[in-house]
């Protein structure tokens, strides 16, 4: 759909700027222009009309942006005007907060069900999606539809059911487990790295990052 | 210490080499090149010479990198060889998911106390944190030293509660609240926002995103 290639740093800024017309959606905004958005954004205004550019505009000159309308336009781009069946594997803290996060739904991303292999968790209920045994992993795969799969299990078995979600036919992964997953190029990784994430707060904390 | 001034893209990956030096320590790999590390971690050799080369190399022509003194130097740049005092705002699903993550100790981050306004759970223990009433918190940070302050309460909470951590004397703040926070300039926000990286994944699934 768009040919022209997109930088990574633009396709950074997408969700920042959905999630802040999303803001002023809720408040009943209904235009802004873009000196107002890169304001309240702390980007600048020609930063804020470049990246917009990319994907054809959406601004008038005068008028600024429609907020209902860009705030949709840049989720279309994102692929949320789409629906995603999520599944959890690894029913501990970390999967329950997933699976409790209501916000997730409102952007299309269904958590359908939660694998786990502590006999105490399954057949429990969070919020929407049932606890079920990793035994069942494969046969639940087959038969549903599952775009994304959420790991949260410890490191050193993440790689094996990474495998084995990726054989059984998940095209999408978000991996929350501290290490890198080699798996074939079409299928798609996301990964957040919370120790990484806190390494970085430390790095700047010490003093040596001036940038 | 560094005056020179370092990319953001080196720093992002710095957290990487050490996460990949960390596991070669573990499997007791003394030495290796920078081949051999960039075939791991999927850089370019020259990459990898390139990043370390900022803060002086560590290398060694025909010998490569000792695994040790190599993992300890980064954690250095990382601010990892101190201690870090961490408490939690919010005892919810993902703050007690931080709580229990034992990897942050190791690295030198201690969760000391979270803080939260459900009265049931009040003196309860997470690992080796007491949960404290949010009413306390003023007190505890100026009585106790607090490094980092992880912010894991709705976004229509945590600006709050932000401006009040810093306002007590609270310099790093790793907010997991999907909202920017405006803080002071000598203040250090590390952001995970999970609704974004999910978005990201959704960006890259439904194939808009060749490069």
């Amino acid at each position: 759909m768009y040919k022209k290639e997109i930088s990574k740093a633009v396709i950074n800024r997408l969700p920042r700027y959905y999630r802040y017309l999303g803001d002023l959606l809720e408040k009943d905004v209904v235009r802004i222009s873009s000196k107002e958005l890169s304001e309240k954004m702390s980007v600048t205004a020609s930063q804020i009309r470049q990246d917009l550019n990319n994907f054809g505009g959406f601004g008038q000159q005068g008028y600024g942006y429609n907020v209902e309308y860009l705030h949709s336009e840049i989720g279309k781009i994102l692929g949320l005007d789409k629906r995603y069946n999520v599944i959890i594997i690894g029913a501990g803290n970390l999967g329950q907060a997933l699976a409790n996060y209501a916000d997730f739904e409102r952007r299309g991303f269904f958590i359908k069900s939660i694998f786990d292999i502590n006999p105490n968790l399954i057949g429990t209920q969070i919020r929407n999606a049932t606890v079920r045994s990793n035994d069942e992993l494969e046969d639940y795969i087959k038969i549903n539809k599952v775009d994304i799969a959420a790991i949260t299990v410890p490191k050193e078995k993440a790689p094996t059911i990474a495998a084995e979600l990726v054989k059984w036919g998940v095209k999408g992964i978000w991996n929350f487990a501290p290490t890198d997953l080699n798996l074939p190029k079409d299928v798609t990784i996301e990964n957040v790295h919370l120790a990484e994430s806190l390494m970085k707060l430390s790095y700047r904390l010490s003093g040596k990052d001036e940038i």
